[in-house]
């Protein structure tokens, strides 16, 4: 194998497969990243036992051929190299010497058949979204994925597609996340994914309109980025039903800007750290909320003005699950829909409906 | 105690004193912040057994007094609080209120008559430095600080005061640094400060040509920035006769281009790193230099161009002790002073002659 190519768009591609390799496989090959060189292209993979990340790049193909390199190592000297053209040949003995103007690195490398091959996938697209769009679904739901490891199938994200519309959904049984998006087709579709996969394919997704393809197999999801492909492997078991979680009435419900209740909260919380707790009370009355909290350390009395509907009531939380939410919602107005103090809250945009948000309250002792 | 001041100045000045506010002490009354309002100054100061800073800012004094509040939730408060007035008193049962628009927090606080008082210092200034020269002095030193505890006084920074030249000098048994620069003072001084306070002391030394005019005591130095005043203890013990170890001779000399020596060496240490030896090999002939290193990964060989006087040599380093000095300078050029592969090797700007640094080489087995 021998071939010539640049050393950044090498440095990019190296970059995003190594966000498939995780070091989690117990198999030293998985800490490899699979080159293969054929007719004017190079083909890099990496993989651990739940996504393969696939991309190609131009080169200048001189002997065909393909090896697997310690991804790391071999990262950090292509990163290292001046920017400028670089020259990789496999010498004798298991060894690519990388050349770069005056660098010469020799490096072992393993036999690229022992490397796992990816799972054979017909690329009958199901749909396509832009780009941005999924970035956005992602790290508007991933957060509240359950940490835990009691119900794996909660370290998931649903993607659901029905009636036209891809709904990605986590929960983890203190709050919900819910974003959706109007898409072109007429499938209907229940696949969880790995919400650590997605985390990586989300690093990977470009701020762009470019579409991302994305099938369905039994086992596996495909999002095709065109010069990259992203395989993961499905999550087994059924997700929880949802929609029988969400709410579909309330009491009362608050209209107020996201920034200053994010702030409020922010400093409420300073004083609920103690015991980990993280407790706040939401107090709304006569278009205003109060928020309180208070600790060993001292107490703390937060007051913004909302727009109500509805009667009173007195509410607690965990402020870092109502801080994630805030966080990852866009508009400056969210409605917060209410009905006791020991129901679920969701919160949502005050125009958009594409996101819905539910936290469990925390019930205090009287 | 009332106040009415400026956020953000007092947030500025929070994060001055808490450089002092390091945790490591077992007494908890250093974990706070002593605030004193008086005559529409308020003085803030924060220490551990080590060092003490002191500054000062304006406020709208209403009611005198002195307390010490939790350095760490106080700066937490107020960093999250809007930009606008903060008005802090004093309530009943060592409680203090602090209101800002509609947030009111109530924070316990200890008593004043619990904190250190500053040791007390004639201020005798013995030269003064611009902020940015003596910034520089120290992060262009500090690095070579002996990290074990083997011998305490390497822990610090030599200041030596003679023929009119402030010299800094750290050092810890494999390379030596030394920074120096012209002051105005006849004064002959010897003193220790230990690296971590400088480290600091740096962090709030401005880019400016600003001064800082600095004091000696037995045991302490004083920084004196103006608004701020930072006192340190000195080591006690000798410093080690750092001439002594500093070749008067050389054999050969080699200039070359900073950047790429140490892109090169970055490199090279890339495969030096197996078993923490970050062991590499300079072979310098011929006006060009060799750098070659090798571990179970495989090996590496770089080439530059340099100008060389004398015969060639071959010698080897720790890549990271070469790489630190480097790191630090700051000209395009630099020398290095060679004699044998046994002998320290001094690397030195081209021109200005403000920087000296040695590092001995690691001696290879035949």
């Amino acid at each position: 194998m021998i071939f010539i190519c640049d050393k950044s768009k090498l440095q990019d591609s190296i970059s995003i497969v190594q966000k498939a390799i995780t070091g989690r496989s117990t198999m030293p090959i998985l800490e490899g990243v699979y080159i293969n060189a054929t007719s004017n292209t190079l083909t890099l993979i990496g993989s651990d036992k739940d996504v393969s990340i696939e991309t190609k790049l131009e080169a200048d193909i001189i002997e065909k051929g393909s090896i697997v390199v310690d991804a790391k190592i071999f990262g950090e000297i292509i990163r290292k190299l001046p920017n400028d053209e670089v020259k990789i040949e496999t010498l004798d003995n298991s060894v690519i010497q990388i050349t770069c103007q005056r660098s010469v690195f020799n490096l072992i490398y393993m036999s690229p058949d022992d490397f796992p091959s990816l799972p054979n996938i017909n690329e009958n697209m199901i749909f396509s979204v832009p780009q941005n769009q999924l970035k956005n679904m992602i790290k508007g739901t991933s957060f509240a994925i359950a940490q835990d490891e009691i119900r794996p199938i909660l370290q998931g994200i649903l993607f659901e597609v029905k009636d036209n519309y891809l709904n990605l959904v986590a929960l983890d049984g203190y709050r919900l996340a819910l974003r959706r998006e109007l898409i072109d087709s007429q499938n209907t579709i229940n696949a969880v994914i790995p919400g650590k996969t997605l985390n990586e394919v989300a690093k990977i997704l470009e701020d762009s309109e470019d579409l991302v393809n994305i099938t369905f197999t039994t086992n596996h999801i495909l999002f095709n980025l065109g010069q990259t492909k992203i395989i993961s492997r499905l999550l087994e078991g059924e997700f929880i039903q949802y929609n029988s979680i969400l709410p579909q009435e309330y009491k009362m419900c608050v209209t107020v800007k996201k920034q200053p209740l994010q702030n409020s909260i922010e400093r409420a919380s300073l004083m609920a750290k103690e015991g980990n707790s993280n407790l706040i009370k939401l107090d709304i009355q006569d278009d205003s909320m109060v928020i309180t909290s208070n600790s060993q350390l001292g107490k703390v009395r937060e007051e913004i003005s909302v727009n109500m509907q509805g009667e009173g009531i007195q509410i607690a939380f965990n402020s870092k699950y109502l801080l994630d939410v805030l966080k990852n919602m866009e508009e400056d107005e969210v409605i917060l829909e209410l009905t006791s103090s020991v129901s679920p809250c969701v919160i949502k945009n005050k125009i958009n409906e594409n996101s819905k948000y539910l936290v469990v309250p925390v019930r205090l002792v009287k």
